[in-house]
């Protein structure tokens, strides 16, 4: 099954549209260079979690107009120019796209995903690829903050699709999630969509609808004995559900009926007492190997705060804190330059707020790798083609032009791969397993201060001395500028 | 073209399937009843819109498993019953599904949609309805709240699919937000589904791709004369860029171009202050019909504080704040009663946590307007079927059994309409703009205390007095009852 479902070449702002019919008179031959990137890391976070460029693939390979696009066009006020109409007929993809693959935990204010390509090209395609990556990697980052803080032993479910923005949000939840580290998801669809099982238990409605809980309880497990996790909190956990869950297993044995894969799930209450409770009830009844599963809003720090009070618990049920995380991404997509008869052109929006000020040109951007830990200490912005060497490498920080820092003997690492080039798909876009496995990894990389919950450090995102100053003496240019612009005529 | 653009009857939780094989054997012939509500309006607001029931049309219309989802499901270890693969095969929805219209306000723990259904398919259905309402509430809740805050003749163009949670939700974000109010999107794939022209003006990349920003101005303005609203703060609204927007509007009048369609953008900096000075300075020029219009990360607060200092604008453009509202909705769908052997039988989940407890029954809700002020004044339910007189109507909190009103001479409209009935659709969704209509005219007659952004007051939702001394029984005959259960072997 494809990951769109959908032709989303009319998924773009109509602006982009408004700028390309006057681009196709004038400012044919240009091209654009643009950036994605984020400006804040959401929910107080050190790192978010890359995402989406499976979906950016299969939009750029499908983009076409078609004629009923055309004429739509034509008969609906648009007033656009027939030889944009034109245009529009042939309209495909013969730029380039580099990106940070799926899974690569990144910062602020670094390109993500850059675009070379034809102005109109770069415009159309900017509100699908933010509409991508925003959300794809507010699904992986909420999912890993989640996993961060889980204990490694401890599978964690992805149960968020009721919750989601819609089914194809649902699905983005359940996919960008096992990426992220869930050992699974409860939504069938994304299960099938990668051969894989989906998980879950029971819900409340089926204690409801049997007379009585342990009817519920004994019909569940007997049908499902390789599953029989028994869902505790209808009535009331301690004094009622535990222990009916407790007969069914005594039921079980007596019978005997496996019961290797018997557990409770707590849906309610206070997870840290009734899980301490259930696990000493459950215990003593001679079930050592009835696992505990908790669910109910868990977040990285009620997960970590469980831990902390010693709560007992073998899996966790996460939905939405994986499928509508607090905290926007808000990507942006930025042009960084020109590129006209050959020759780059570095582009810079200044903004009264610093915070908004773009790292211009078409640029090449490295992890820095301490190369006896392997821990990633710095990522390295540079213009295109310029060679860096990491035996010795001097970064400034690209907010404040005195902080300057050098690194010896690092191993560089570049951060964007070819997606596109020409036009042409040259990247062959990971499983989801492997994806998963990438995504561990480049964890591990990262240090524990950068990944904690609670007040992270900040990783550095700098630029080469070479690099700041061009960025340096572009925004005083601009300063300086500013008033004759206002006078070409 | 539709609106769901792939199947979504594998988009189900899996436990919804586990405890289906269950009910497949032991629950023949065994009826739910399942209420869609939620408990808290999201971001302090004082109501939320209904929006949705468009999707569940056409994804309950086309529920079906293939051949290849039964393979699947024998192949992927499930353990299924092959009686439960069996009866997947000719799975249909056979049930009624009752819906309060997309665009009516709605309130928290009143019954959205109510399914009432054979238990697997009421089962099976959990996970897509509730994507589809959550996500769909959140969007057109969201824009009704900028609405609510916006001069009705200040127009709000929806601009958020950028933002969305990918593009089906950019979708849902512009079709919701017309719904509840907006005057368009600039969104053309969903402008093209309901055959409007989607709205936008340009971005910075245009005035930054050309080597000034006057030059970028002006060949705008001469190619969309009929839309020429320039965006003016790309490097200094005003010592920049509205002066190069006025030379620009001089050289239209000039040259005997129109000039009824211009205007300017602000998209940084302090929209209070920029826009009147703003105002000021085009009036001066002789441009008083420049139309100004605001955006960056607009809120009703800032709406409100905007009107509040004076600023002057004449549009505004919203993108987050429709496409990704703060607070979810967090939606649920919960079993009211089951229906065996003809006979309704109510149920309930009772909670430590008083919110969280059901409302039991199959139930009918009503709207009570005042007949004088057409005002609404509460929503009231009973069990389904009981005649209600609203010439003298005594109400009970839901929540707080000692509070109850008697309302005199009050018109009562039914909320929920059927959608389905007996698994035949039998409602006829009304159109986009036609719901926009219905959503203005309802949202007329709410108070506007209740309307308010700020600690705006609570709606009543109410029981008449046999409904809450039901529920009331109900509890405590389950608070008595449990330790029973706990036995029943």
């Amino acid at each position: 099954m494809e990951r769109l479902n959908r032709n989303y070449t009319l998924m773009t702002d109509a602006y982009e549209l408004f700028m390309s019919d006057s681009y196709v008179k004038t400012k044919k031959g240009v091209e654009g260079v643009f950036d994605v990137f984020y400006r804040v890391v959401p929910n107080g976070g050190g790192y978010t979690v890359m995402a989406g460029v499976d979906k950016v693939i299969e939009y750029v390979e499908n983009l076409k107009f078609t004629e009923e696009d055309i004429e739509y066009f034509r008969n609906s006020g648009y007033n656009f120019s027939e030889e944009f109409l034109d245009y529009l007929k042939n309209f495909k993809f013969t730029g380039d796209i580099y990106a940070i693959p799926d899974g690569t935990p990144v910062f602020p204010n670094e390109p993500l995903i850059t675009v070379k390509a034809p102005l109109i090209e770069a415009q159309i395609v900017e509100t699908a690829l933010l509409s991508f990556v925003n959300g794809a990697m507010e699904h992986a980052t909420g999912a890993r903050r989640i996993i961060e803080a889980t204990p490694k032993n401890v599978p964690v479910m992805e149960f968020g699709a009721r919750r989601a923005d819609g089914p194809e949000a649902a699905i983005d939840s359940s996919i960008y999630g096992i990426m992220a580290g869930c050992a699974g998801t409860s939504n069938v669809l994304a299960a099938r969509m990668n051969n894989m099982k989906a998980l879950g238990t029971m819900a409340h409605s089926f204690v409801e609808t049997f007379d009585s809980e342990y009817e519920a309880f004994l019909t569940f497990a007997l049908d499902h004995p390789d599953n029989a996790t028994l869902l505790v909190d209808t009535y009331d956990t301690l004094r009622i559900g535990i222990p009916n869950a407790i007969k069914v297993f005594n039921y079980m044995k007596e019978h005997g009926i496996r019961t290797d894969k018997i557990g409770i799930r707590i849906d309610s209450g206070d997870l840290a007492y009734l899980s301490k409770e259930a696990r000493k009830m459950l215990d003593e009844a001679g079930f050592p190997q009835a696992k505990i599963c908790l669910s109910n809003g868990l977040t990285a720090e009620t997960i970590e705060s469980l831990i902390n009070q010693g709560a007992c618990f073998d899996s966790l049920g996460v939905g939405d804190n994986i499928s509508k995380p607090a905290g926007r991404m808000g990507a942006v997509y930025k042009e960084v330059a020109v590129i006209e008869n050959g020759q780059v052109i570095p582009k810079i929006k200044v903004s009264g707020d610093v915070i908004k000020i773009v790292n211009p040109d078409f640029k090449d951007l490295y992890r820095a790798y301490d190369k006896e830990t392997g821990y990633a200490v710095a990522d390295v912005m540079c213009s295109r083609g310029k060679d860096i060497d990491g035996r010795k490498l001097e970064i400034v920080s690209l907010k404040d032009f005195i902080k300057s820092t050098t690194l010896n003997n690092v191993e560089l690492k570049r951060l964007q791969k070819p997606i596109f080039l020409d036009g042409k798909l040259v990247y062959e876009n990971p499983t989801l397993l492997e994806k998963k496995a990438y995504c561990e990894s480049q964890m591990k990389t990262l240090y524990p201060e950068v990944k904690r919950t609670l007040n992270p450090h900040e990783y550095y995102v700098d630029g080469t001395p070479e690099y700041v100053n061009m960025k340096h003496e572009m925004i005083k240019k601009m300063r300086e500028q500013k008033w004759e612009r206002q006078d070409v005529n």
